[in-house]
């Protein structure tokens, strides 16, 4: 940890958050947490109609005071003036800028299964702006030969390839997280966040980041933010001058007292958990890097439900991507939930729960034990159906492995409350590579993609899986998150041009174009019903359909063409006749229709 | 098939069932089935007080002939004659006996979790009578020489050996089924029925069971029948004469059109399931060898309903398990259960759903899309723990398997309305020997042993796994279902007396008979509550407790001993300075204590 004396003079505020805020907001409460040296004994003042002062707390930490407004829904922007005396005396004075809403702010339109998630890792993803790929005011330098270290990527990189990712059939990106992280080593990820309100400099600025945003609108897509409520960087500002211990878990230092988590994740729904490992799962630190946040404090629950809220209205994002989800006080997650529900009835947050239990994963869509009305969250990223789409498809088939993992995996879909809200995926910055885990086989990954582009759910895609980039199969996160081909002035090759690019690599990313161009418009994957059928001879079958529309997918795994058999399917089938491939565009009669060996395909049917 | 021309004359009856009845049983109604040359047409006619005809049924076969009565609560023991006449004249009559209910049978209390079940392969446990090893009217014949033969056990031999069971601290005994199964060949494992209402003669006879029933319940013990519903052999004397051909699934024939069973357990719960894959499942056959049984034929249904009732009233059962639940009509084992439970309300049936997914199984133990109230099973096996058993003792520990995968399995208890009424195993009929599964590891296997004996649920053991029988670890019946040592007149060696069992066999009987003869009078673990820790240093700790009592279990799959923490355990040792080693009788205090490597210590704390 780097600590730098604060040398600003006795009195002097250096932080505002939120630094601005919006009238019009469903919440009128509005906490203020003021940072100055010496300034918790100060007496604000408010005369701005509508605002009214409801008092102050502190900490214990003479250089933090929060101040409670409460602002009227008639409140009119503009600039709230904020006197802070010190036994009568003016001492300062906070200008602070109430803004006005964007129109339909409220009424905006979280991210589900109409859309497609292009998930990017920004540092990797492409080169925008050389300008900042280290700043005077960070640490960690930019060292493109450093598997672990900071590339260069950045939201100017992000923006320059909207229209490539649009073209691809993509309608939201999701980028790792953006704010702050400056972090002296291995600061490019994103999770170990060093100031909550700030992008990270060698990203650009809070204004790139929202112009992007307004800029990936223009082209259909909506932007999810990934937020961290669980932990921070141990480089984040508050460990220089925390605001109480109790702001963290364990002793409040990042040098002290504290336990690793257990990452007994059971410990939540367990009847016979101890209460000692419940507490160690949610108290305990996720690395030694990340001092772990105590969310059991008022004053920190707040300044994370308003941080997320600010974001959300700032930026316009149309979603977020909660990490590390269970990992935080489940009182916190139900009260931060319901918050941003409350100003958005219709947004989306997906939560991260890395687990290969399905009922996990549906008591947080359940939101079971919810104390708040509407704390739950619609989705969760289906961690499940990840592994049985790698194993089934890289598995050998049998009565109980390959395709039959698949099928069989499917059927959890009883557990949860809302399985068409789930984000499905082949692979994230976590993960090994799609590619990698189907044993480098174009065939099987043209199938995974034909199945996340038809299955129920939302899907979610990694940059440069559609190029088949190419990782160890054990966890080598430096790899994984390898630089976007093209993303960088002179690179060998090119995947948003084609320049340079390998037959296969050409083909997969024709494989996803298309299918996720057509998903696009395709109302009956986005809600229509599933109907599949128990794997034999090699081959899934499965079909969407609704009243006015039927698309059956057919994954052969084996080494002969499967003849499809009418009859098992009628029920699916109906009168139809045939239908158009997706992918080529021909006509298929479905009297002898043949699905070719190893391969996939996807029919609309007449 | 055998098909044996019925040679009687023409309005003989040869089979009336069920034999007999009770007077005073909760469900008024009686259906009988007689079966008779010509007799369809036959009208019967009843005057006993209390008995009213209600009407009669057929099935298109001329053969059969069903009688629907009603015995009035207030109706006498005694003889009812049934009058059946032809246009009037008298052809036949039938004698039919109503029997007294034995006192307090219908208050029978069903096995539940103060019980151990001692599961046995009545043709491989004991020969106490070698005059039946083959009968003139049955088919196959004894030969010790094939695994897959019969070799002669039988309920004397079980019956000669209860003392043996009781001694080890059993409380119930499960035979694989009795009834008869003249199959040609493969017959001795009992779930092909060729007479439901018969015990196999190479068994012994019904009042044999009977008998067996009541000097086990003399020395505590309890006898739950294994019944099958789904399926029959084709040697069933049915299939020489097949009421009608929708008592069966397929054409009703084994001849003819059929198709075998998907498998596809996970289509009853699946929502995305075909109708066609759903009924595939359970209508389709378990094997050629097994029609499978209709059991949307309302006849066959109540056929099969009052048969399990018979057989609880006849032999005094305090249980049924029953085999290949998921495979049977769900609507039919609904009214099933519903009908069994009105005539016993304590009563207890397992319910058999082999899978590893205990959200499958909890579904059956919620008895979720019910129609009748109380049709749910109380107890399944629990399958889903018996493979996390196996696996998280015999595979190396690391942060996501070996103990934890056991501490992480237990966790799915949130999921069951009644997780200690599943019946918990190591091993079965079906399953590879639990001492070879554990890699002939005489450690690993105490560890099972004691773990079986203290978690919750209702533990069951296979024959012969208390002296460490072996198996491959791939299925191969023959070889898991050995003959028991000593069970035979000049076996080698003799497990009932210790003669000939080596110190490894020696030992393990010895823990097993301490620890469930401790946990038969140990209520801490009948209904004590369960608190269990995260593994740590190859150390798995829980405990069990309640008001008055609690007991710890640790066990150390580690090569170092293990120096328990006391602080960690705090929340679960209270004011507990040691306790009594049941295994050893030792007193250890708590502070210091050491579980040694690679061992399990089981301490009622004091």
């Amino acid at each position: 940890m780097t600590c730098l004396p604060l040398a600003a003079p006795a009195e002097s505020i250096d932080r505002v958050e939120p630094p601005f805020w919006w009238t019009g907001m469903a919440e009128e409460e509005l906490q203020l947490m003021v940072h100055g040296r010496d300034i918790a004994g100060l007496e604000p003042s408010v005369t701005y109609p509508g605002v009214t002062l409801l008092g102050t707390e502190t900490t214990g930490n003479d250089n933090y005071l929060f101040i409670n407004l409460r602002l009227a829904p008639d409140t009119e922007p503009g600039r709230l003036e904020i006197a802070l005396r010190d036994s009568g005396e003016a001492r300062a004075t906070i200008e602070y800028p109430l803004k006005a809403r964007a129109p339909g702010s409220a009424d905006r339109r979280g991210f589900d299964a109409t859309d497609a998630i292009y998930l990017v890792t920004p540092d990797r993803f492409a080169n925008g702006d050389t300008a900042n790929d280290s700043t005077a005011d960070t640490l960690e330098e930019a060292d493109r030969d450093n598997p672990g270290g900071r590339h260069g990527g950045d939201i100017a990189g992000m923006r320059k390839h909207l229209d490539y990712i649009a073209d691809m059939g993509f309608t939201q990106v999701w980028p790792n997280p953006l704010v702050e992280n400056d972090q002296p080593a291995y600061s490019y990820h994103g999770y170990s966040a060093t100031d909550f309100y700030r992008v990270d400099p060698r990203f650009g600025s809070n204004e790139d980041f929202r112009e992007f945003v307004d800029a990936a609108r223009k082209r259909g897509i909506g932007v999810i933010q990934d937020m961290v409520l669980n932990h921070i960087g141990n480089g984040h500002w508050w460990l220089r001058d925390l605001p109480a211990a109790s702001w963290l878990n364990g002793d409040g230092t990042d040098k002290g007292e504290y336990t690793l988590t257990n990452h007994s994740r059971t410990t939540l729904v367990d009847p016979h958990a101890s209460d000692s490992d419940r507490a160690a799962f949610v108290q305990g630190w996720f690395v030694d890097s990340m001092p772990d946040l105590n969310q059991r404090n008022p004053l920190l629950a707040n300044y994370l439900v308003q941080n997320s809220i600010w974001w959300i209205e700032y930026a316009g994002l149309s979603g977020i991507r909660a990490d590390t989800y269970a990992y935080s006080d489940g009182d916190f997650l139900q009260q931060w939930a319901a918050r941003i529900h409350r100003e958005y009835p219709d947004f989306n947050i997906v939560g991260e729960e890395w687990t290969r239990n399905p009922a996990l994963v549906a008591h947080w869509q359940r939101g079971e034990g919810a104390q708040v009305s509407g704390g739950r969250l619609k989705s969760m990223m289906d961690f499940p159906l990840h592994y049985a789409l790698r194993e089934g498809l890289a598995e050998e088939d049998s009565w109980d492995s390959g395709l039959t993992t698949l099928y069989e995996s499917l059927a959890n879909d009883f557990l949860y409350p809302q399985p068409q809200q789930l984000v499905i995926f082949g692979g994230n910055h976590d993960t090994s590579r799609l590619f990698s885990q189907l044993n480098d086989d174009p065939a099987l990954f043209r199938m995974a993609i034909a199945y996340l582009a038809t299955m129920r759910g939302i899907p979610q895609f990694f940059y440069g899986d559609e190029v088949l980039m190419e990782s160890p199969k054990e966890r080598n996160d430096g790899i994984v998150r390898s630089d976007f081909p093209g993303g960088w002035a002179g690179d060998d090759s090119d995947a948003f041009t084609g320049k340079g690019l390998g037959g296969h690599q050409q083909q997969a990313q024709e494989t996803v174009r298309k299918l996720f161009r057509w998903r696009r418009q395709a109302p009956v994957i986005h809600s229509g019903r599933l109907k599949h059928f128990s794997p034999r001879e090699n081959t899934y079958v499965y079909f969407r359909y609704n009243d006015k529309d039927a698309v059956m997918v057919a994954i052969n795994k084996g080494n002969e063409p499967y003849r499809l058999p009418q009859a098992r399917f009628a029920e699916a089938l109906g009168d139809s006749t045939g239908g158009v491939d997706v992918l080529t565009g021909e006509r298929h009669a479905l009297e002898q229709l043949e699905i070719p060996a190893r391969d996939v395909l996807v029919l609309e049917l007449d």
